[in-house]
């Protein structure tokens, strides 16, 4: 069983996992870990995933586990975290917990070697279709307190496997990230009568660090940002949860999600980057104070020793001058 | 100039440096940015970097910026912070004041392609000797609150350059993960009576993390990582400041590092790494609830989706299993 560990000394929080496992002595590997051979999400190759969770597209009539689907979830491999009792311990100054969790991967496409950005609307839409159902089953569950939702999308971006997918881990904990940014954010309206979130989108639509936007959506690169050109997608309208009025927004998400990946991938062809979904609690009434939203991270610069020192990020590029370059660049 | 900006979200710092700067299109260059030709920290190319402010083991007679050094340390060539006044700004949402600081590159040795497992302990004292006289001159300078020492090694670990070599920032204010360090320690003194580090080390001494020690020192594996294999190096007696009992600690502190590393390359042949001195902040009175210490961050697992969305670490290798195998292996 994985486990969560809380670190001493910082208070930060590590999964150690040695079920995805290897010896101390099998790290060294070539960077892109082409696993050729049978692709295990290609259609056709549902027997090399454990069975779905879900699955959208495919004819009622066909089995489950077999091609025909358009998007699908299916259990992690090697997962981080697996379902279980959640037990605590502590033991002198150190605190740890049974790695009680889900990890998922979510197909996004049949075609292998089809990016995101190549998507049609309508194909971008049954991915967040896909993260809506699974958000909204993983509520039911009871035992999870969020789930984050992320992608890596090239090797040097993290990503074990070269066909387009989406992750999500449910938690049995808020993740220390997520805490900070509710925190700061309520107390900003508690102290302001207004929300943080609903002044950045107003701020933001405004300035200079504007990529683009649509009647429901802003995209604006992150004022203080972790790498180059790192965006951020946002509702303008105040939600708290990614759920909320889910159909309404789907259509103009999609079209911002397009536009904005259509602008990074005309500036930098084969970007590798991450993305993660933040959104309320699972089960959170309305938040006053918070937005849901992706921040959208390119993989261009290294973690390396100020990071890992600091906690702060060099970053070599202007985020005003990488929002001009995007705001005049059409895919 | 640069500029350090907080992020109003999450209160996390950036440092925007374009002057080390590209253009967006710039960035996707291949890993390895090997710029074969003179090799800009090796003796006989002075010329190559900033005039030096230290050269350690060069015969008296010579010029400064001639060969003959056995440890120089330069100005960054293209440096995150420069020198300047401290002018803070805000606006709004945004916080960020300008990029004053100090970047400089400690060039370990003379020897291109000799990396830091293979220095005699001379040598490396040598080194540690070199972070002694910059942290006194620099805290005499009286701008700065905090210097951060750390090591990029290997490509895939940030080093831009191969020729083995530290670096320094000086800053204007105490970096978050060092502050969030003294925080939790200061608080666990109050409640406790006792130093959190003084406790820490009792317990890793005994315990299955344990990999090696002297008198003087002790090395273990971190029991909350960030990447498999991280590995601590901490004085057993009570210091708070890297620079308390220096001469005393100096023959102790390389025998450890040079065991530490020794058993690191063993394992991991060319393993590509960081590492990052903490100690007090410039001018600081001993502190009675710190210990200055060495975090060793090897690069073997990528910071993804799951570590930017949630602050918390997925590492696949138990720190207890990682401790074993080190602890019996001989350099």
């Amino acid at each position: 069983m994985p486990e969560f560990r809380r670190d001493p000394v910082s208070g930060r929080w590590a999964i150690i996992a040695p079920e995805r496992g290897k010896r101390p002595t099998d790290f060294l590997l070539p960077e892109e870990n082409t696993k050729e051979g049978r692709c295990p999400l290609c259609p056709g190759s549902e027997d090399l995933t454990p069975p779905e969770v879900l699955a959208l597209g495919r004819p009622e009539e066909a089995p489950p586990n077999s091609p025909g689907w358009k998007v699908r979830v299916v259990p992690n491999k090697y997962p981080a975290l697996i379902p279980g009792e959640i037990e605590k311990e502590t033991e002198g100054l150190y605190e740890r917990f049974s790695g009680a969790g889900v990890h998922e991967v979510i197909v996004e496409t049949p075609e292998h070697g089809k990016s995101l950005v190549r998507f049609s609307p309508n194909e971008l839409a049954l991915v967040f279709e896909a993260y809506r159902l699974r958000l909204e089953e993983l509520a039911r569950d009871g035992r999870w307190r969020y789930v984050l939702i992320f992608k890596n999308r090239g090797a040097r971006a993290g990503a074990s496997l070269s066909h387009d997918h989406s992750q999500l881990v449910a938690l049995p904990l808020i993740p220390e990230l997520v805490k900070i940014e509710l925190e700061r954010s309520r107390i900003y309206h508690e102290r302001n009568g207004e929300c943080l979130f609903c002044k950045l989108v107003k701020s933001e639509q405004n300035g200079p660090r504007r990529i683009c936007e649509n009647e429901r959506f802003l995209a604006f690169m992150a004022y203080a940002p972790r790498q180059p050109l790192e965006t951020w997608i946002m509702p303008k309208k105040h939600r708290s949860d990614f759920l909320d009025h889910f159909d309404e927004n789907l259509e103009a998400l999609c079209d911002i999600f397009l536009k904005v990946f259509g602008k990074l991938e005309a500036i930098l062809p084969g970007l590798p980057y991450n993305f993660v979904l933040h959104t309320a609690p699972l089960g959170s009434a309305p938040l006053p104070y918070y937005h849901w939203h992706f921040e959208i991270i390119p993989c261009l610069t290294r973690v390396a020793g100020f990071e890992w020192g600091t906690g702060a990020y060099i970053v070599p590029l202007l985020p005003e001058e990488a929002a001009a370059f995007l705001r005049d660049i059409s895919p």
